[in-house]
This record gives C-alpha cells, sequence and structure tokens, in this order.
C-alpha cells in the first residue's frame, strides 16, 4: 500500500505559525492500475482474491425484460441536475464557476507584451460586481464578503487587463474572485507571483495562466487526513480556499511549437517574501488530482517543457506603491 | 443582514455524542436580490453605497481595440479544464461523478411496484467495481476503502434493482458509492429509509429518488462556520460526506400529473432507530443550495404536492436478516 501513497507537501514551512501542511493527491500507482481491464472484489467475501470474470449480458435470458421496466434518466424531464460549468468568457479571462462552493473552479487568462503595454484601463474605475449570469441561489454575493476578513482576490489580476477598460471591469466580477488572506498573500506573495507572470512575456511572446482554489487536506490529530475551511457570508455558503493553483503555458509563438509549463501550489495564508517560488513548484498532475480538472491533456509530451528549468523561477518583492507605479521588473533571469 | 441569515439545521440531535448539528444553506433574501439589477461595490472605496450604473462598452473609444490583443480561451487547444460530469447511464441508474471528491455527485433511478415485483437479480452474484469510464487518477479505488472503516454506501440501492442480475450489477459501481457509517446507519437507519422509498410504490405508480453526498459546514468553537471531512484512501484522495441527501419525486401516473415532492438530508453517523424521519425533512432548495445542483427548475408549481403531506414520512425499523428475506413492508399511512 505505501507504493500507493506518495505525497507531495506544498508549502510545508510557509507560513508562520500555521499548519498549512498539506498533501496533494498523490502520483504513485498509475502504471498498475492501467495494466487491469477490470477491478473488481465480491460483495459477499472481501478476502476472495481472484476475481471473476465479467459477467455478460445475458440477452437470450427468458428472465431478462427486453423492455427494461424502468428510466432512471427520466427525472431529467424536471430539470438537469448538473453540475453546470457556468462558463463565462469575458474579454480578459475565460472562467467556470463552482456552483457548491462559489468560488471559481478556474479563471484562464492570456497575456503578451503587446498586451501589458497598452493602458487603457485604470482600476480606479472599475467597481467590484456579483456575476448575474449565475443562478441568484448560487452567486457568491457583496455581502457575503463584508466583514468576513478576507479579500476579494483576483484569480485573474486586474494589473493583466489594462489594456482597455472594459477588459479590465471584468476582472472585478465576483466569478474572478475567491476569498484570500489579505496581509502577506493577497497585498504581498501572491501579487509578487503574479509580476513574475507578467514578468515571463519578456522571455516567451505568449504566456496563458489558469489560476483557481484547492481544498487540500490536512493530517489531523489523530492521524486521518481531513479537509477543513471556513465558509463565508450570510448564510455561510462562500468557501475560503485553502490553497490557490497557478498553471502556467508559456509558449514559444510557433505553431505547435514548444510549450514551457510550470505549475504552482501556495497555501491561502501569510508567506514571508523570502520564501522562494520554486518550493511551490508542484508537478501539473498534483494540481489536477487535487482539482479533478485537467489542464494538459491534449499537449503532447514532445512539446512540453518545464518552464522553472528554462528561466529562474523567483519573485521580486515590490511594495504596494511602487506597482501601482507600473514600475517594469527585471525578466526573469534565463537558465544556462 | 440578519435577514439574510435563515440557517436550516438538519439532524441537529441526530448522533449520539457527535456534534452534526450543520447548517443548510438558507433560503432568505431571495426576492430582495432579484430586484436588483446589478449590484456593485467601489474597488477602492469600500464604504460608498450608491453603486455606479454599469460602464456601458464604448466601441467607439479610439483607445479601446478593434480586435482583442488576447484570447483567453486559447487554453481550451490544450484540452478543456472541467468540471465534467462523468455521466453514466446504466440499466438501474443515471449518475455524474465529482472527480474533486471522487464520490458522485447524485445517482438517479426510478422504482415502479412492478420492478420492484421482479425477482431475477440476486446481489451474492454482484461485486464491487472501479468504474473504469471515469479516468483513472479521478476515480475511486477499492483499495481507498479498505481498512478505512466505513462502508461502500450503495446511493442507488441493490434492493432496487433486483428487475435483472445486470440492473444489480451496475448499482456496484464506486461511481454509485460513497463511504458510509455502517454500524447505525447504512446499515440501519439509511437501510429503513430506502425501504420507505420502495413502500412508497403502494401509493405511486412511479417513484423517482435522486439520492447524493453534502459536505455541510458547522459552527466552529471559535463561531465562524467551517466545513470539515476526512479523505480515505491511498493516497487520500476519496472524501467522506458530512450528510447525505435524498430528493423524492413521487408521480401520480398522468401524464403531466402532479408531482408528491419529498427532500432530506441527514447526517452520515449513527441514528436512532427512533428519531422520525420527518425531523430530516428539509425544502428542496437547501438541498439546491447546498450541493450546487437543482432538481426541479422544470417542473411548475401548480404540479408540485408535498409529500410528507400526503403520506406519513416514517421509517419502519427491521433487521438485516429480516430486509434480506424481501418480507414486503406495510405501505406507509395515508393522511387524510
Amino acid at each position: 500500500m505505501s507504493k500507493f501513497t506518495l505525497a507531495i507537501v506544498a508549502g510545508a514551512s510557509a507560513a508562520a505559525g500555521a499548519a498549512t501542511t498539506a498533501a496533494l493527491y498523490g502520483l504513485g500507482g498509475r502504471r498498475r492500475q492501467e495494466t487491469q481491464t477490470i477491478a473488481t472484489t465480491p460483495s459477499t467475501e472481501p478476502s476472495r482474491t481472484t476475481p471473476p470474470p465479467p459477467v455478460p449480458i445475458r440477452r437470450d435470458d427468458p428472465t431478462v425484460p427486453a423492455i427494461p421496466p424502468v428510466d432512471p434518466s427520466g427525472v431529467f424531464q424536471y430539470g438537469f441536475p448538473g453540475p453546470v460549468a457556468d462558463l463565462r468568457a469575458a474579454p480578459s479571462l475565460t472562467s467556470s464557476f463552482d456552483r457548491a462552493r462559489r468560488n471559481p473552479h478556474w479563471v484562464a487568462e492570456h497575456i503578451t507584451p503587446a498586451s501589458l503595454l497598452m493602458q487603457n484601463g485604470d482600476r480606479r474605475h472599475s467597481y467590484f460586481a456579483e456575476d448575474l449570469s449565475i443562478p441568484e441561489k448560487f452567486r457568491a454575493k457583496l455581502a457575503d464578503y463584508q466583514r468576513s476578513g478576507f479579500d476579494r482576490g483576483h484569480q485573474v489580476p486586474a494589473a493583466d487587463a489594462k489594456w482597455s477598460q472594459e477588459a479590465m471591469d471584468s476582472t472585478f466580477a465576483l466569478s474572478n474572485m475567491c476569498p484570500q488572506v489579505g496581509d502577506g498573500f493577497n497585498r504581498d506573495y501572491w501579487a509578487h507571483f503574479e509580476d513574475f507572470c507578467r514578468r515571463l512575456t519578456s522571455h516567451y511572446p505568449s504566456v496563458r495562466v489558469v489560476t483557481g482554489p484547492l481544498y487540500l487536506p490536512n493530517k489531523d490529530l489523530d492521524g486521518k487526513w481531513k479537509v477543513s475551511y471556513e465558509v463565508i457570508g450570510h448564510p455561510p455558503n462562500v468557501a475560503v480556499p485553502t490553497h490557490f493553483y497557478k498553471v502556467i503555458f508559456a509558449e514559444d509563438g510557433k505553431n505547435g511549437g514548444n510549450v514551457s509549463l510550470g505549475a504552482f501550489v501556495l497555501p491561502n495564508d501569510r508567506i514571508a517574501n523570502d520564501k522562494p517560488l520554486q518550493d511551490f513548484e508542484v508537478p501539473i498532475e498534483a494540481v489536477e488530482r487535487a482539482s479533478g480538472l485537467e489542464f494538459a491533456g491534449l499537449l503532447p509530451p514532445a512539446r512540453r517543457k518545464r518552464l522553472c528549468k528554462e528561466i529562474a523561477c523567483s519573485v521580486i518583492v515590490k511594495q504596494y506603491e511602487e506597482r501601482q507605479r507600473s514600475i517594469r521588473s527585471p525578466p526573469p533571469a534565463k537558465r544556462t
């Protein structure tokens, strides 16, 4: 069983005084499972080890009704239960919304050297807004965040969408927000990480970033793994993620060209500015297992590069005022 | 703000010695929200109360590029992230799977007096099986349940699918299972509840049941609401739900006829046999808010009846051996 247990610990010592050690779902055991064509255990004899062959469908058995007596999918006459992806295609982002936790599943953006040079949008003219395209009962509300102690944390940052006011405005919908720890995270390390993504455009002509929340288990005092997260709002309905991920696709600009991939998972907690960004790098499949999403299934292995092997994955610490003055940061160092 | 807070407490005193008090998401405030056409707060002045009018799209503004410089949806060239519903249409059930928590979202079934009379399937010939239609990395495994302390709890019960061996076999896929507390729940109160659903066919010619897991918040010692649940498996990856719901559609058999609705939420914990079933009845919308799903959006209010007003919603306690002998229980009492 230990072969199956490969826990990737992300951000173990990232936060001062907070137990944020979390396991991403491991990568072990896949090959072993894929060689099985069927995996069964008997329902009444748990110790039996040899599984029986699959039961063939006995079409010639007179006891099997030719027409099934029931129609389980008939319930769809009352509506399809879901899940509904709530896809939103806005100028600055494309996203999918998690109706149960009232956070996005993921938000995708695209930045280029040209898009970041355009400065037509100003965040002082943008307003946080509820996403009215999501049914009221599943929508995050402005009131849910009030006095919660958490920031309305952009998943696609406003600073990536300055190319038009409309593009910037579209980042202020609550479907692009998650509750984020403010001091030490959203306003600090996470902002430096967002800056790192922008700086990638110095080396890559086209950069795609998919960002979203995670709800990861911790090992409890009793030895059991438990997912535990706060829920804010009135009534409590907006989940506070334990972690956030970014999956970065740095493209070389050629049709069918190389894509440098980087996946990062950060705890939703204070992170010291001197913590190396690379400590948060994880295999992309770890994010997939933890989120239930898939990010690069159609990207052939031959086109994949590892981002942090090509450039130095590290943040530059800038204070808030400095960031607002749009001082261009130097590009990340190239590895030789 | 207190107007928005209407917490429905389900199963408050259901379990002996366990703190299972949980709030379903409330039903308040909807009308108020729906009269708003837009709801915004400024990004820089949190105290401002009058929202500005929506910003019009300035197509004639020369600073707005006619062609956007970016293409956020272009990331789909590498695959659509999801969520993917993993719909499964089997003889006995239709279901959707939650890839992040490796439990079903919901499992729908259909039972009739005729389908329950047919006795062609025998659970001794059925075997628990992994659902190979779900990608390996998102699938619940037989090994995940081993020594977890939890039952592989059928969502659509095997006893509802005796009409053919194939139908019964199809209830044994792990995509129809959730980790359930065995003694006092899966093998007791929950089984009595399943029996109640079957007994409904004495009064209704067609009964549909949608069953699934919930992950509900508790009020913590610090006054904050928190969702907390165990995750089992190797590595930990299969969530143990805090609660289970059933939404029951008891149809009168007429085309466009009446549908008697009942929604129930039970804690995944020991429940005393003398606990009235009706204590677990909740408004259907409470299940929807908690699950992010919708169950009866297309059912006009004029066709809706309340199940527990028509018949007595109560369980009959039968021991396991008695249940296996298929002794027919008396139908629920009709209310006059």
